[in-house]
């Protein structure tokens, strides 16, 4: 394998594998945002002098080419080559010779994987937010859509008081805003340029950081040098958090799917298409997708754990099994985006029962009301509440199933306009349009 | 003991300590936000007509001498109750009589306690802020102040490149910023009113929830009854998570202190005060700070672990173990704190080292320096660096101890007023101002 | 405070609270061990001569006093002390003078407090070990008593095939032994002795570590001096792991209890008193206690990660965070007998629900037994299979409800004396009596 | 794909893409122990007249012919194939017709997938501690070779006490000893018969399961069948916990080396050949391989984590997410050998640093022995330790370089033989012997 670091001594076969492992994997999936990177870098090296206009012109060409040829899916790292940022300078060498060699100078491979997975990440979570946006407009109308039927509402899974499929549903959806502030401090974090780092101390070069700022659409820039080398790993568990919430809001909504599929809820069902059977039970329709779906997302909510073990106690500056957290983080990206999927298919297509509290054990979902009712009528709390506990010790007591909750977020007033418009109001802060716009200028 | 949910049978002895368990102790800890809440509730209750004037106007007196009360440290959970709630409403009634028992009117124990825990934990995440900015102040005049006092910057623990005491110390503080995104995101999550969610889904009385949004100074309801006590737990694991990143910021610090403190580096020193001896060992000076406080920020580090553990996949709706999450929320406030002001006070005392690197072993680090400077003068970078690397092995390498880096966030550009405006701007982001006003107001 | 490796500079109080910490509540914890660790080496001490016979015997008889004041109760760690091994110098200075002093030569804390762990974990295991234990006859008595009560069997949260009461309880019976398995790994590296070690890189004196091995009943030593000191840490791991297996048991146990409790599934109920009820709800039944024992059970599934994360990438060799893990483990041994005392408590008053399978929904319960019925006269069974699908999608299926499992482990033949063999062979692995008896020698 | 359990309608795509994932891929990997677990049940099947004589030779016949393809390479699940229990079925009907169908008689692919993992867990375990044999070997001679070779010792990474290469190769290897107690635990309660669970509550088949047992050497049943289910998920806990634990211990050591190989210590080195260099600076050695472990190591040591978070709460009974665990364990394996693979090849070409203590830095190492040496000549500790403090506060203090330390598992007397002795009994408790010969007799 090609390295540019090799002077005259092969380096042992078991010490590259060992070292390199999946890591020309991931390398390609970030292949894009490496040239990216590249394309910014040299714009900049340019303004400094310290690239030529006419290589300036046939490296962008290249580049632009490469680009392209990522985003038909035509590129691969070859077999002998290290990484992607080798990759690149390779392909670059062989079409338009020594100017190639030059997209290297003023930075080091580890701002250069740096920038990249920043870019990577950042086009990630935008993904993301798409995927949670398209949940919660379904969430948000299916809890429109039934409003009206009534479910149990359970505490210390005690049959508790009223709730609805209106308040289920859009409690998922609500709480998929707040996992989007994870999201957004994420994005803030991620979305500030490292490059011009080098090696975690900066360059003798007299590099324009804020040139390639403005270039790759980021926010503003990791400042000091030390610290852009610092946020590797750091960025990496952040994320880590973010997509955990998000996950953490899908597995426990599994966990109630799969609960209330069971036939001792049977709250909802699902197209038999949608759901598996058993290789001895000829009559089982079991919830696979939502199974899978709690245990992948509470996958997801170990992996910030995952990331701060690898990278506790290491000391500042650069360590080479950073590295390994692509191994962490790639698949996580994969991981939400088709658990949102999955979650939307899984509902466009759910049935909710009616009439489930119509079910004798469910009358004392009504016991509240009853205290509630003897109270407007003048009756002092803890009176009211002796009252209908005696009555139901007794047996005797007789719930009024009317449900008449009307103040903000119940059953009768879901306040789903209100949920929405904090959506909306939440997803603006996301600086999307500038951040396209900027990669769409560099590549253009 | 005496509980409000007891009708004719006593709770087993055995039942009440497992349960309880050390949560009257926190309880405690929150006793102030639980008058605050029951102050906004009750004029709320008022206003809608469900406690009449009179009532309200002792019930708010009474409260607000339980509040100067708690304030002064005179206050205390009776040996025969059973939490915060309870207490309140027994002194209340012990005071003025019957009407103290209408406080909990229109509420449950759940959301009385999740508006408390939600107050609690503002009020923290402030103190926090507060503690933060102290550090990063001292971070960057220390940065500032030693900015061309050099030291060996290390990659895989190897010597690299030239780094500085202005970019060490300017790192940490940059660091804190991305880490008070996280803690702004949680602020978000947190300053969202849950009260009115009752038992988590909602009641039949005509509450008003903006009303006590407004009075207790939050920026929004949770709208969504069952989503208002899905967000208990969540709210925790959020603020662990942004917890867990200032800890990984201090640990990083703390390790790199315990380093450069060894005899093998000796690049910073203490007051011997500061500093602890050994039981045989008479020379030691040992870093037992530095240590204890990454023992403490790494076990922050595993907090938002721990509660994901207790939560995860438990179905919507309350579960009594949630109360556990007092046990690890409220001393990793005060551990955070500690941490943040102990680092503060060992960094006024801190001396560094000057002339570390006219030590022989130093002279590599201006190998890059010396390619870049070959580069500058024409030659192709591929080719400047194998000569200086022959030159290494030949042992015929004379460095250059100039260090000219003058680009962004670089040793000779730190760019520490611009990472003083990101914070500044970050920091005014937090709605202080408008919460501390409410409070004010509630208690006047 | 009186510290040993004070000299003539007073170390900052700030410093001394933040290191110190709860650090002197555990240790009063730990007195007796620390103790009988000193009762052992000044043994060893005088038995190689660097203690004289009359020495020796006034400092085994005071150290044998205070061992008898520790066991009942008077003893305390005075408020200007610093640690337990200071406290028993200091009261031996008291109360005999110079030879007091004497008991530290030839150790270091680290030896010592090293010492006192592990013999204060070793105490705790064999408690645990008793606890389970307990719980586990139990659970084999109930399996037994129920052992013809049906229930139905879930698989992915359906109904699945017949279980039954015996199997219920048995399983969680059986999980036990495994779980003592990791008991009984613990038990066997937590019993090795780790005195003579120092301050983890040994001693000049010509210490006699086979002999304090013997007297304090030691399996063996942990030879290596370095890997001695590296054992901390490392101890507390392995413990926290074989203790979160016993969690996992019952959190699982605890989960089904929540489910089973609940009106939707009502197979099991207990008397009044062992639940809670609600404050607005006042027909509620509430589990507090198996919710309780879950959320211990999962915050102690997650010890062994807040271990790992503390002792993660600390290079060998002492540090003084390790103080901090008694934080973790010395309540995580209350936790887990506290949870197994009260899981034994609550199962003594279960009581389990007759004839659940007569409700209707079971009847598919039973469709493997007809498709098995139909193999043993012959059919093949993918055509069995099909034929009962079949026949429950047309709603035909009539089940016979006669349970005929007759192999090792199934309804009909539990197996439950294999199984008591098993936990009984296990047990008597430990070497509970030796230890015992040289804890009674000792101090005799 | 073809699926046992499809009656009529087709499964979405979409669901089987998410539901299956990447398990055929693991599935392979435990194809053989898949054929080993049918010859035994097939076996069995026919002992209790549920197979006829001649069904039984050719199934043996075909499924041996399997059993050598997989061994040899050959081996692969199609495309339209679910999974490995449907794979064999189908090359086994695909080759003597109707017979074929009959292995699945009196199973389910429940017990099927458990005794699959339990005798790949059980293999795999075997090859890791024949792997940790090999280092702990290494070790152990490095550390004889090298006993004479001293170290500075450190506590808070503090110059402390004279160590030697010695007792630092010889700790890891003691530290394997105790790793190897858990390997052990994990292999006793992997090396448990589940099959004949069936669904995870037995069948009405009579099934004959001792013979199982010992068909496939397994040491004793898992009796009951709704705990040989619940073993799923928990069996993968404690394996992670045990292979946890040797990687706490070589991430541990390659810290150490990392920190050795640092120019602020040079106290060990490799061939140029076994580092990598940077892409920017031609003087660097990076010990690449001991970072890349170090992060392997602690990502494996957050793996119990994962298995917890995944499996928590979970109430009894399968669920379809258990099988993501082998996208957790199956590479974990990979890891965990080689890494002990690459630590023994990297020691292999290690050099230790002649002379270390020469250094003037070290001098305070000899300052415990002064002390140690005025206590034997008479002086009481606290006077010898005041007194030896002055001088090095003073610059008087001048050490005496001789180390004579003497006691059991000191410098000068390692134990190696010991600790050899020790781990040879370990080993020896595993029943490798007898697991392979029933293997072999399977296949035979």
């Amino acid at each position: 394998m090609s390295k540019i670091w090799q002077k005259t001594i092969t380096v042992d076969k078991l010490v590259e594998n060992f070292t390199v492992g999946r890591d020309r994997e991931f390398d390609e999936q970030m292949a894009a945002f490496d040239v990216l990177g590249s394309l910014a870098h040299t714009q900049m090296l340019a303004s400094v002098g310290l690239l030529d206009k006419a290589d300036l012109e046939v490296i962008q060409l290249e580049l632009k080419k490469i680009y392209a040829d990522i985003k038909t899916g035509d590129f691969k790292i070859e077999a002998d080559v290290e990484d992607i940022h080798s990759q690149v300078e390779v392909l670059l060498t062989r079409r338009i010779g020594e100017a190639g060699k030059k997209i290297h100078s003023g930075r080091s491979r580890n701002d250069q994987v740096l920038v990249d997975l920043k870019l990577y990440f950042r086009h990630e979570l935008q993904e993301v937010v798409e995927a949670v946006q398209s949940l919660f407009n379904l969430l948000i109308s299916l809890s429109e859509k039934h409003k009206h039927v009534l479910l149990p509402g359970y505490t210390h899974l005690q049959i508790a008081m009223p709730s609805s499929f209106g308040l289920w549903f859009g409690a998922y959806a609500e709480s998929l805003i707040d996992d989007l502030e994870l999201i957004l401090a994420a994005y803030h974090i991620t979305n500030k340029n490292p490059l011009g780092s080098a090696a975690g101390y900066g360059s003798s070069f007299p590099l324009n950081r804020t040139l390639t700022t403005q270039l790759l659409g980021f926010e503003a820039l990791n400042y000091n040098v030390v610290y852009a080398q610092m946020g590797r790993g750091k960025t990496e568990r952040v994320i880590a958090q973010a997509l955990s919430s998000i996950a953490a809001t899908l597995a426990k909504m599994a966990m109630d799917q799969c609960l209330y599929l069971s036939q001792n809820f049977s709250f909802v069902s699902y197209p038999e298409n949608l759901t598996t059977g058993s290789s001895i039970m000829p009559h089982k329709k079991n919830p696979d997708v939502w199974e899978i779906m709690r245990g992948r997302c509470n996958r997801l909510q170990a992996l910030p754990n995952d990331v701060a073990m690898m990278t506790t106690n290491l000391p500042s500056g650069y360590h080479r099994e950073l590295q390994l957290l692509k191994e962490l983080l790639f698949p996580a990206f994969a991981d939400i985006k088709n658990s949102l999927h999955m979650a939307a298919f899984m509902l466009e297509h759910i049935t909710v029962k009616d009439n489930i509290l119509d079910d004798a054990k469910y009358a004392y979902l009504f016991s509240v009301e009853e205290v509630n009712r003897l109270v407007l009528s003048g009756m002092p709390f803890r009176d009211a509440y002796k009252y209908v506990g005696l009555a139901i010790e007794k047996g005797e007591f007789k719930p009024d199933r009317n449900v008449n909750h009307s103040h903000e977020g119940s059953i009768g007033n879901l306040g789903n306009e209100h949920i929405t418009n904090a959506m909306q109001n939440l997803v603006a802060q996301f600086p999307f349009e500038k951040v396209n716009k900027a990669i769409e200028g560099l590549v253009a």
